[in-house]
C-alpha cells in the first residue's frame, strides 16, 4: 500500500509540473518563448549537441589536412572536388522535402497511437454506475475487474515498451506488484499462445460481468452489453498498439531518410571547406575556419530529424516518449478510486443558485 | 441571478458582433478585405509589431557601427562576412517548408481539440425529452444534472486553461459561482485522486439517471442507455482535452521551428546590411539604410509563425484563443433553458400551409 | 401551394442544368475542357478581372511617371530600387507555399462543413417507415415533424448565411413562408436564450415522437430510439455548422495570406517595370510596356487565392457558395413527399425476372 | 435469364483479368515495371499523345516562321521576347506546387466517393440471416428486397454517371432490364419530387421489412432495426454520392489549375525556341530543332494533371473511371445468390482437424 | 496437429525477433541507428543495388564512347547536348514534389488497408463470452465458428495475395490444411457467383449463431446481435481489402511517377558526363570518371520510390510486405485458444493487494 501512495504522490508532482509548464506557455510572450528555447530535457540541444561536436572535429581535421599536409597539386584537386560536390548537393539530396513529408506522416501515426493507448476511466465509470451494490463481494468484483484490465495493459505494454519491460522483466514481477495473484499466474502461463495470453484477463472480465448479470447485479441485458463494449474498446486500443508494433513503417522509408541526412552532412565535410584565398575565385570571401553557417544548418536539420526519430518509437526511453509506467499506475489508481465510490455518497438533490 | 443575466447580455452582444463581422466577410469584396486586413485585435500587426521594432533598432545599430565606427579593414571583413552569410541562408534554413508542414499539423490538432470541447446541448435535449415529468422534484433533478455536467467541464478546464484558472482560482470560487454546493465540495475534496475528482460529477449524473430509471421517470432501459451515452460523449471530449494537455507535441518540434525562425532573422541583421557603394560590386544598387524588404519578410514569416503559436495553445490568453469562460456560461444557460422547457408547452398539431 | 410548386419547378430546372453540365465534363475531352475554362459565373476570370484592371492601370501610371516625368538622376534611383526589390521578392514572400498549405487546410474545413449541412431524407424515411398509420391525425403529425426540422435548419442558417437572412429577415417572415405558425412563434420568442431557440423545434419533434410511442403509433422502444437518433444527427450537423461559424480559423492565418499576396503584387508594380534600354544592362531585353508575364502571374495567384476566399465563407453570396435557400426548400419538399407516401402504396410482392 | 448468365460470365473474365494483372505487379521486378509502363489503356501515353502532337506541330510552325519568314529585326525582337518569357516562367507559374496540392485533395475526395459507392453484400447477408424461412413467399420477399436496393442504386447512378445513363436512358429501360415491373414504374412516376423518387424503393424495402416483422418472419425488434440500419447505410452512401455531384469542388480551383498548365505550355511555344546560333550568346548551345526536353516535360506535367482530371469525375467514361454498370450487375447477382442460400444447406457441425 | 505446433513455434520465434529488433531501436542511439542503416533484408540497399550497377555500367559505356570513339566534332556536339540537358532537368522533372505527394497518398492508403485486414480476437472473445456452455457440442460449435471465419479470410486473401495463392493454389488444398471439410467444399463450389463464395462461410457462422440463440445457448437477442456485428466487422474489413484490390489507384498516377524517375536518370546518363577538361569552360572542375554524386542521388531517389512501390502492393512478395500466411495461422491459433478457454477456469474473486 505504501508503494501505491508514493506513486500517487509522484503523480501529483508530475501533474503539477506539467500544468505549470503549460500555464507559462499559454500566452506567447518573449519570456515564455525563451523558456521553451532554453529547456534542456528532450530538447533540440540535447539531441544534436554530441553529433555536432563529432562533426565539427572531423571538419577541423580535414581542414588542417588540406591546409598544412597536402601538396599544392593535391590542394588544387581538393578544391575542385569541393566545388564539384558543393554544386549539386541541394538538388541531389532534397532533404527539406523528404523530412517535411516524412515528419508529417510520422506525426499522424504518433497521434493515432496516442489515441489507442488505453485509458480506463470510461469503463470504470460504466462499471461503477451499473453495478450498484456496495457489499464486500460486489466491491471485490469491481476492484478485480479494474485490476484485470490494468493487468491486460501491463501484459501488452511489456512486449512493446522497453520501460515497462524493465519494470516487469518477468511475469512474477507482476505478482510482486500486486497486479496478479499466483493462482492467476498459473492459469496465465498454462495458455500456449502468447497472443491469447494478452487477452485472458479480458476474458475473465467479460466472464465476471456475465455472471454479475446472471446474479442480478447488472440489471438489464443492454446495460451488460454497454459495459462489455467499453471494455472491448479498451482492449481494441491495446490490440491496435500491438499491430503498430508488428507492422512498422516499411524499413526502406526511415532508412532513406536517415541515410540521406547523414550523407548530406558527410558531403558537407568536404564541400563546405573554406578554400585558401589565393586559390579561391571570389577573393572577397571570408576564411572563418569554423563553418558557422553549416553548423547552424546541422542543428536545424538534425533537430528536425530528431522529431521523426522521437515520434517513430514513442514507447522507447527518449525524453519525449510516453511514460508507459505512469499510465499503468494512473489507470490503476483512477480505476480503483472510481469503483470505490459509493452510490450512497451521491449528494441529494438541492435547488440550484439560479432556481426560479 | 443578476450576474447570470449580465452574462447573458454580454453573450448576446458578442454573438451579434460575431454575426455582423461574419456577414460583412461573406462576400469577398474589396471593402470586406480591407476590414479583415485592418483589424487590430488578434491580428498579424499586433502580433509582430513589437518584435519588428526591436529587430529594426538592432539593425540600425549595427548599420551605424559598420558605417561610422569600424576601420576600413574591419569594414572589408564585415562585408565579406555579410556576403558569406547572405549566400547560403535560404538553403541552410528552409523556413518555408518547416513552417508549412508545422502549421499544417498544428491546424489539424487544433480542430481536433475544438471538436472535443464539450457542448452540452445534445445531452440536455436527451434529458429534457426522456425525463418528461415537470413536478418540482423532477425539475430539480434535471437542473442538477446540467449543473453537474458544467461543473465537470469547469473542473477540467481549470487545469488546462489559464483563463478559467483566473476565474476559479480555488474550488471555493466554484461554490461562490453557484456551480457547486458546500456539501458537494466536501465530497469532492474527500477523493484522493485528482483525476478521479474530475469525473465525480459525472458519476453523480449517472447515478441520478439510474435512480430516475428505477423510479420510473425514465421509461425504458434503452432510453436510459441513450442518455448515459450522450453524457459519456461529453465527458470523453473533456478527457481527450486533458490528454492533449498531458501529451503535447514533443518539445523538439516547436523548438526546431521557433529556433530556426529567430536564427534566420538574427543572421539577416548582418547579411542584409546595405554595403557601402564604393565597396559593393554592383554599383547600381541602392542604399536605403532601412531594410525595407527584409522588414516585410519579417512580418510575413513572423505572422505565419504566430499562427502556429496561437494554435498550439488554443486555451491560453491570446486574442485568438477559445474563450473557455464563455463556453462554460453558454453551456450552463443553454442547458438550464432546455431542461426548463415544459413538455406541455409543445404546440398542438395543426395542418401546415402546404396541406392538401 | 402555388409557391411550393413554383419552387419545385425551379428546383427541377436547376437540377437538370447541374446534371447536364456534369455530363459534359464527365469525359475529359478538349471540348469539355474549353467549356470549363470559358465559364464566366463563379470563374477565375470574374474573380480576378476587376482587380487586374486596377493593377494594370497603376502599373501604367508608374511607368509613365518613370519615363516622362522623372529627371535622369531620379530615373537612376528608380532603376536601382526596382532591381533591389526584384532581387529578393520570391524568397522573401514564399507565396506558393503559403497558398498551397492554406488552400489545403481550407478545402478540408469546407468539406467538413458540407457534410454537416443537414439533409432530411434519412430522418424522413425513418419517420415514414416506423409511424405507419395513415389517418389524418398521424399524417398531420408526420408533416409537422418534417416542418419542425426544416424550421430548425432555417433558424440556424438565418444566423450564419446572409442569403437566408435576406430571405427571412425576421421571424415573422418564417410564418409567412409557412414554416411556422403564429402560435409557435409566440412560444419561440418566449425563450430568452438565442441558442436554445434554435433547438426548440427539435425538442418539439422529440416530444411528439415520445407521445407517438406512448400512443402506440411507434411500436417499440428501440424504434423510437432509432428515429430520435436520426433527428439528433440532423441537429448535430447544424450545431457543428454554428460552431464553425463561432470559432473561425484564427484571424492571423488568413490575414498573413491576404496581406502577402497583395504585398507581393504591390512590390511588383515597381520591381517589374521595364527599364529604359539605354540604362538596362542587358541590352537585348524587350521593352513591352505592358507587363504581360506579371499579368498572367497575377491571374494565376489571385485565382488560387480566390479558391481560399470562396471556401473560407462557403455560406456567403459568392457564385460558388452553397445555395442555402435551395437546400431548405429541397428538404421541405422531399421530407413532405416521403412522409406523404402511403404504406398501402407499396407494390405487392411479385416473382422477379430472374426467378428460377 | 440468359442475359444474366452472360453477364455473369463476363464478370468472371473481368475478375480474373484483374487478378492476373495484380499478381504480376505484386513483386516489383523490372519485368512487372515494364508491363506497368507499357500498358496503353488508361495510360499516360494515351492521355497525352494527341495533345503532345498538336503542341509539337505548333512549335515547329513557329520555329519555321522565326527562321525563314521573319526579317532580321523581327528575329531580334522575337529572340528578346523569348528570353524575357523564359526568364520568369517557373516562378511565375508554380505548376509543381499547384498540381501537387490539387492532386492530393482530389485523391482524397476520390477515395471518399469510392467508399460511399454502395455494396450490397452487407445488407444481403443480414437479410438472409434474419429472415430464415424458405417457402416461396419468403424467398420472393427476399429477392424483391435485393432488387429494390439495386433499383435504388440504378436510379441514383443514372443521374450521376453517363455510363449508366447510356444503359438506362429512360425508366422504361429499367423495366426491360428486369429491375422494375410496370406496376412499380407507375407508382414511381406518380411521385412529383425527383429526389424522393430515388428513395421510394428504399421505402418499399423498409415497409416490407416492418411487415415481415409483424408477420413473425423477423424474430425480434432489435434484429429488424439491424437490417434497416444496414439498408440505410447503403442508401446513405448513394445519398453522399449525389451530394458530391451537386456540390462539386468550386469551379475556380480546377479552372486555375487547368488554365495554368495550358498557359505554361503556351508560353513555352515561344520561350523554348532554339535561337539561331549566331544570335545566341552561348555559342556552344545545340540547335536540335525539336524541343526534346520540353516535350518530356509536357508528358510529365500533362500526365500529372490527367490524374487530377480522371479522379475529379470518377463516374465518367474515361478508361480509369469506375465501371458503374459492372457494380450494378455484381450487386444484383451477389445479392440474389446470397439470399437464395437455404439455411438448411448450412453444413452440420463436425470436429475439426485440430480437435485436441 | 503436428503441423500446427510447428507453426506455433515459428510464430513465437518470429514474434521474439520482432520484439528484439524493436527494443534495440527504441532508444535512438548511434548504435541502433547503424543497425537500422545496415540491415539488408527489405532495405534501401537491396532495393537499389542491382539497378545502380546497371546504370553505372551504362554511364561508363557512354563515357568511353565519348572519350575514345567520337571524333572531335561529335564530341563538341555531345558536350553541347549534355549542357543543354543538364540545364533544365530539375525544373523539367519535379521529382521531389511528385515523389513527396505520391508517397504521402500511398502511405495513407497502406495504413487504411492494414486496419481492414481482419483480426479475429474481437469476435473470438465475444463468442467465448456469450456462448458459455462447455459440453462437446458447444465446443464444436465455437471451434467451427472460428474455423469458418479463418476460412473466409483465406478465401479472400487467396485472390488478393500471391503468397496465399502459392500456399493454397486450389480449394482442395484448403481441405488438406484442415480449414475446410470435403462436405463443405462441395457446398462451396455449388455456388455460381465467385463473390458470394467468399461470404458463404460467414453465412454459415451467422446461421449457427441464430440457431444457438434459438437453442438458448446465447441468452438474449441483444447479445446475438452484438456477436453478429463483430463477425460482420471482420467480414467488412476483408470486403474493403477486395475493393482496394478491384479499384486500384488510377494507372496514370503511378505511371507518371515511375516514368519520371526513370526518365530523369536516363537523361542523367548524358547530362552528368564529365566533359573533357580542355573543352570545359570551367577549367578547375574535376574529372572523376565515376559520377559519384549522381550515384548517391540515384540511391536516394530510387530508395524513396521503392517506398511507394512497396506500399502500393502491400500483399505481394517483397520483404516488407505483410505476411498474409502468418496472419491466417495466427488468427486460427488465437481464435481456437480463446474459444477453448473454459469459463470454469476464470479465477475466483480475491481481495487485491491494495484492499483497504
Amino acid at each position: 500500500m505504501k508503494k501505491l501512495e508514493d506513486r500517487l504522490l509522484s503523480i501529483f508532482k508530475l501533474d503539477k509540473t506539467g500544468t505549470i509548464f503549460y500555464f507559462d506557455a499559454s500566452t506567447t510572450t518573449t519570456k515564455s518563448l525563451l523558456r521553451v528555447l532554453c529547456r534542456w530535457r528532450g530538447s533540440i540541444w540535447k539531441a544534436t549537441l554530441k553529433q555536432l561536436c563529432v562533426w565539427t572535429i572531423l571538419y577541423m581535421a580535414i581542414s588542417i589536412l588540406y591546409r598544412y599536409v597536402m601538396s599544392e597539386s593535391w590542394q588544387r584537386y581538393f578544391e575542385a572536388l569541393s566545388a564539384y560536390l558543393n554544386n549539386d548537393i541541394n538538388t541531389m539530396i532534397p532533404l527539406t522535402f523528404m523530412l517535411g513529408f516524412f515528419v508529417a506522416s510520422v506525426v499522424k501515426r504518433w497521434s493515432l497511437m496516442l489515441n489507442s493507448f488505453g485509458w480506463i476511466d470510461d469503463s470504470a465509470i460504466a462499471i461503477a454506475t451499473f453495478i450498484r451494490d456496495n457489499d464486500e463481494d460486489t466491491l471485490m468484483l469491481k476492484r478485480n475487474l479494474i485490476r484485470y484490465m490494468v493487468l491486460n495493459q501491463a501484459l501488452v505494454l511489456r512486449d512493446i515498451s522497453i520501460q515497462v519491460r524493465y519494470r516487469f522483466p518477468t511475469l512474477e514481477t507482476l505478482v510482486a506488484a500486486g497486479l496478479l495473484t499466483t493462482e492467476e499466474l498459473k492459469k496465465l502461463i498454462s495458455i500456449p499462445d502468447v497472443y491469447s495470453q494478452y487477452w485472458l484477463p479480458i476474458q475473465w472480465v467479460c466472464d465476471h460481468l456475465v455472471k454479475a448479470h446472471q446474479d442480478g447485479k447488472i440489471k438489464g441485458e443492454k446495460l451488460l452489453d454497454t459495459i462489455i463494449m467499453k471494455v472491448q474498446k479498451f482492449r481494441e486500443g491495446l490490440s491496435e498498439l500491438l499491430r503498430y508494433d508488428w507492422v512498422p513503417i516499411p524499413l526502406v522509408y526511415p532508412q532513406v531518410i536517415l541515410f540521406s541526412v547523414r550523407l548530406y552532412f558527410g558531403i558537407c565535410l568536404i564541400s563546405r571547406q573554406f578554400l585558401l584565398p589565393n586559390h579561391a575565385k571570389n577573393k572577397d570571401s571570408v576564411d572563418l575556419w569554423i563553418p558557422f553557417t553549416t553548423m547552424l544548418q546541422f542543428i536545424v536539420y538534425m533537430g528536425w530529424m530528431k522529431v521523426a526519430e522521437a515520434l517513430m518509437n514513442p514507447l522507447g526511453e527518449d525524453d519525449d516518449d510516453l511514460e508507459c509506467n505512469y499510465v499503468i499506475d494512473k489507470n490503476l489508481i483512477t480505476g480503483l478510486t472510481i469503483v470505490d465510490h459509493n452510490v450512497q455518497d451521491t449528494p441529494p438533490l438541492r435547488k440550484d443558485a439560479f432556481w426560479g
